[in-house]
Parts: C-alpha cells; sequence; structure tokens
C-alpha cells in the first residue's frame, strides 16, 4: 500500500503519523509556503504519542516524504488522503487534480468535515472511486472515520476503503446516507450550538458549560452514548421505560432543539437498537460496567481537570455573568 | 449534620450511598409499597463501589434508617433530599408536606430535572431554603450537582447548601439563572434529540449513533467540555482560529438546531471564556496534556466498549437502515 497525504495542516499531518505509525510509507504534498516545516514539527511532536499507543513493525519517520508537486506525490498511491482547507472552490480544484493523476485503482479520501460527497465528485473523470473518510483530531489518537459514499461512489471502493483504513487502526462507521455535517459532528454540533445558546443568553460562562459536562455527562460519553446512556438510566426496564418517563420531555423547551414526534416507529428503533447494543448482557450487569470503567475514568480525568479558575470560585459567590 | 432523603428510587438511593459514604446518618422515606427492601437492594448493590471510591471515617450502612413517616424523617433534618417522580402536583404535595415539618434552619434541596425552583418554591411558607440541587446518575460515583436558586430563594440557603453537598464530595456547579432543564440536561437533550433525528431520518441506527460519540468525541468529553475541546482544536490560534475556521458552519444545516448569531459580544466571551479555562497553559502544553489523558482514556474505554453486533457489522456491507 502506498499513501500520500494532500494537504499537511493539523489533520494532514495527524494522518501522516498515523500511516507511519503502522509501518507504512507515505508522500506528503503541500504548496503552501513552509508548509514542510511546520508538518514536521507537528509530526515529530505526536510521534512519541504515537509510540506509547504501540508502533506496527518497520514504522519509522523515515518512511516519510514530501513534495510541493502534487502530481509525483500521488501518481503511484493507492490510497490518497485530501486534507485542504474546508472551502468546496478549494477542494474542488485540488481533487480535480487529484482524479487527474491518480491511478484509476486508488481510493482518493476526503477528511471534510461538513461537504457531502456527491458534491466533492461532481467534477471528477473518476468519480466512483471518492469517498469521504472523515476523522477526528487527534487523528493518530480517536480511532474513528466516517466513511460516507456518494451517489457515484462504487461499492468496491467503499469495500477497499473499509480495508485499508481498519489496516491503519480505524474504527470505521459506515454512513448510509450522505448529510450536511455526516453523523458525529452533527451531534458535536447540536451540543456546540446549545452551549453558545447558554452563554449568550447569561444563562453560564464557557467555564461552567465545559464543566457541566466533563463532570457529568462526559464521564458517561466515554463508554455508552447517548442511546446506551438513557437505556442504562430507565434502571430494569431500559429504554422502554426511560421513554416514559422522559418521553414528555421532549416536548419541554429543555433545549432550543425541536425534537422530532416520538411515533411508534421511531419508538420502536430506539428501544430495539439499545437492545440489541446491550448483546445480552442484563442491565445489572451493564450497570456493573459502567461502575467499573466510571470509577476509573473518573480517577483518571481528575488528574487532567483544569482546576476552577478564580472567576469560577467567584460564580460560586452569586456573580452576574 | 442530620441528612434525609424522600423518595428513594434510584436517585434517592443513589444520595443516600452517597451520604453514607461520607460518614453522615441518614434516615430515609418512601411511601410506596416495597419502597424499603427496593431501596435496601439497591443501597447494597451500590455499596461496593462506593468503598472503591473509598469511604470517609464512621461511614457504615448501619447510618441508614427508613421510615414511611415523612414527618419523623424530616422534622430534625438539616438537609432534605427530595426525589419523588417528575410531575408538578406531586412534587407540590411533597414539597409542602416537608415544609410543614421541616426544622426552619433546614435546607431542601430538590433532585429535579427540569422543574424550576420558582415554581417548586411558590406554595411554601419558607421558600427561602428551598434550592434545586440537580445531580447525575450514578449519584454515588459522578461529582456534579447544579446548584439553582428560585426567585425566592435565600443568599445564606445557597451558600449553605454549598458547603453542604461539597462536604459530601460533590463539586458544585451555581446555575445563575433559572432555565428549563438547568445546564447540564439542556446540552444532554440537544445530543439525544439530534440523535432521535438522525435515526428518525433513518441516517443511521442507534447504535452507529452511539459508536460515533464513543469512539471520537465521547472520549474528548470526559476531560474538556464543548468549549475547551473546540479551543484546542483551534491550533495556536485557539478559539480564535476556531470561530473563524467553523463559525460559517453555525449558519449551515449541520444539526436541526438553529445557532445563536456570533456577535461581538459572544464571540468574545466565547474566547475570553476559553482563555480564562487554559489558566495560562500554552496551547502545546494542552495539547500535551489532552494527548496524555486519551490514550489513558481510549485504552480504559476499549476494555469496557460494547463489540460491534451483528447488525452493525452487516452494516458495514451497506445495509439499509
Amino acid at each position: 500500500m502506498k499513501f500520500a497525504v494532500v494537504g499537511t495542516g493539523v489533520i494532514g499531518s495527524g494522518w501522516i503519523t498515523r500511516i507511519l505509525a503502522h509501518g507504512h510509507e507515505v508522500i506528503a504534498t503541500d504548496p503552501s509556503d513552509g508548509a514542510y516545516e511546520r508538518m514536521l514539527t507537528q509530526v515529530k511532536q505526536n510521534w512519541p504519542y504515537a509510540k506509547e499507543m504501540g508502533l506496527s513493525e518497520g514504522a519509522s519517520l523515515d518512511n516519510l516524504s514530501f513534495t510541493t508537486d502534487l502530481k509525483s506525490a500521488v501518481k503511484d498511491a493507492d490510497l490518497i488522503q485530501e486534507n485542504v482547507p474546508e472551502v468546496e472552490s478549494i477542494k474542488d480544484a485540488v481533487l480535480k487534480e487529484i482524479d487527474f493523476y491518480a491511478k484509476p485503482s486508488a481510493i482518493i479520501g476526503s477528511s471534510t468535515s461538513g461537504i457531502m460527497p456527491t458534491e466533492l465528485q461532481k467534477n471528477l473523470k473518476h468519480p466512483e472511486r471518492l469517498v469521504v473518510a472523515h476523522p477526528f483530531h487527534p487523528v493518530y489518537i480517536l480511532p474513528l472515520v466516517e466513511i460516507v459514499p456518494g451517489q457515484n461512489t462504487s461499492e468496491e471502493t467503499v469495500i477497499k476503503a473499509e480495508e485499508v483504513y481498519e489496516s491503519i487502526g480505524m474504527d470505521v462507521l459506515h454512513v448510509r446516507n450522505e448529510i450536511e455535517g455526516h453523523i458525529a459532528d452533527r451531534l458535536m454540533e447540536a451540543l456546540w450550538r446549545e452551549s453558545l445558546h447558554i452563554v449568550n443568553d447569561g444563562i453560564a460562562t464557557t467555564e461552567e458549560v465545559d464543566k457541566a459536562f466533563t463532570h457529568a455527562a462526559g464521564l458517561r460519553y466515554a463508554q455508552y452514548g447517548p442511546f446506551m446512556t438513557f437505556h442504562l438510566a430507565g434502571g430494569e426496564g431500559g429504554m422502554r421505560h426511560m421513554l416514559k418517563q422522559f418521553g414528555p420531555a421532549l416536548k419541554k423547551p429543555w433545549t432550543k432543539l425541536v425534537a422530532p414526534e416520538l411515533t411508534e416507529d421511531l419508538y420502536e428503533k430506539v428501544v430495539r437498537g439499545s437492545e440489541a447494543t446491550s448483546q445480552g448482557y442484563t442491565m445489572s450487569e451493564l450497570d456493573r460496567k459502567r461502575n467499573e470503567f466510571l470509577i476509573k475514568v473518573k480517577q483518571l480525568a481528575e488528574e487532567y481537570w483544569p482546576k476552577d479558575t478564580a472567576s469560577m470560585k467567584k460564580s460560586k459567590q452569586h456573580q452576574k455573568v
């Protein structure tokens, strides 16, 4: 497997680190002034963490090369990862150039956070080989990659892409339908917008919002996502009980986000989905796993949480925001 | 300090466990059939985890007593924690009864998730001693408690309440302004509603939504909240750079939640707030702390994450939801 990384900012350098750590060669390219030095600095900073996570055989910084010439970077690559700025005109121009020089059998993965793959592939000669492959910062530590095919992506491309990303230690989430922001960023964006509203409305400071999350829900979400968290909060009745108890809250102004109607179909999807994720564990076994995890993650987080600042301490004395 | 717990379901039993673990006596009360046995079962199940977190001197299950008579439970208590069902008429009736029998100097803390304290205190003789004191499940592990005063809560009550909850190992978040769902549940509700939309619109299964969160953002949020996460994603420029880069996404349909306008005032609050939370650490020091934490929390989470189910594996083969 030959890897090319196009665009070497924070995300590009993260990809380079992950690929190198898995023992592969990478050719990186970026036309900006000083790009090489910045990329090298970042990859060297990332490398100790990649080491701590465990390097594959043959993994070495010596397997990295850099060129400002896009053609020579991509022409022999099997996977070309594109990470140029999140501006459609720039993405379009660079992807057309990649498309022009790449082997027909190459996979082109775009790191875009928000642009849909059908949009990205619309001007390509070989649109069938493009997928969105959206990673998370820091790319060399976090395992998730969202693979989103466009209308013109071939099934073969999706299968090959999943294999390639798994071979560099990633957990692939295949997104069935294109949607703005894919899945993970939609969840984060909802959280982010609600946080902005809370600050904008003078309810809390940014520091308080952060603490409200890290000291409670944030600890739980490292283990179980929004559905499993509610499933476990329902006691023996699980999600069924939870929806009875907190379903009515969906009609209350508990967030500025309007909820979907809790139809029978949605109800069933949510209940059965949570039961499937439980994999036959009883609620008390799930509770036990959660408690054991939470105690450990809380101890760990306490070492790393920021301390309350002076303004936070003052806020307890009832200052206005 | 004498503690009374009114309502002994999952949350009430969690409070009882936490209070006992900190070496205090508790009188619990609940009029439902079988409440005592259910409560005792739960507290005994919780106890090993309380032990693992470290018991205070004198902590013992022997310090727990139970009565079905509300009056005798609350009449001598200094802190009365109310955890009855989340139905306003029930809360009202029980709080009036507590108010009638409690010492004038007692603090009444309500565990309500969503009802505002001004609402809860409106029919009390001594409204000044009521605050919302909203914990998170499991109460005996998670440290956050949101203290929300109503319009008629005295400053003295808030100060005393904060001291009491801190004395049982909690991190107090003083919520300055009453708002439906307080702060933490608003954030969770935004996430929950967006998750429901994604499932309802056929974009992903509950299992995929959970994984999209746990394998990326959820790991980060155990350490840094929504603001600090974006501050760190901005590289050397921090939140300033981030808002320039991702501010425009606020106008895009990346979630069903409409964003507030990014005015200069909001911009400054967000940037300065994130800088305050950073406490003088440089971006690269914050990056280092994040990486060290993430590697450890990821290793920990991997032991506890649910494995992909058959339907999850199939979904990679492009099944429709």
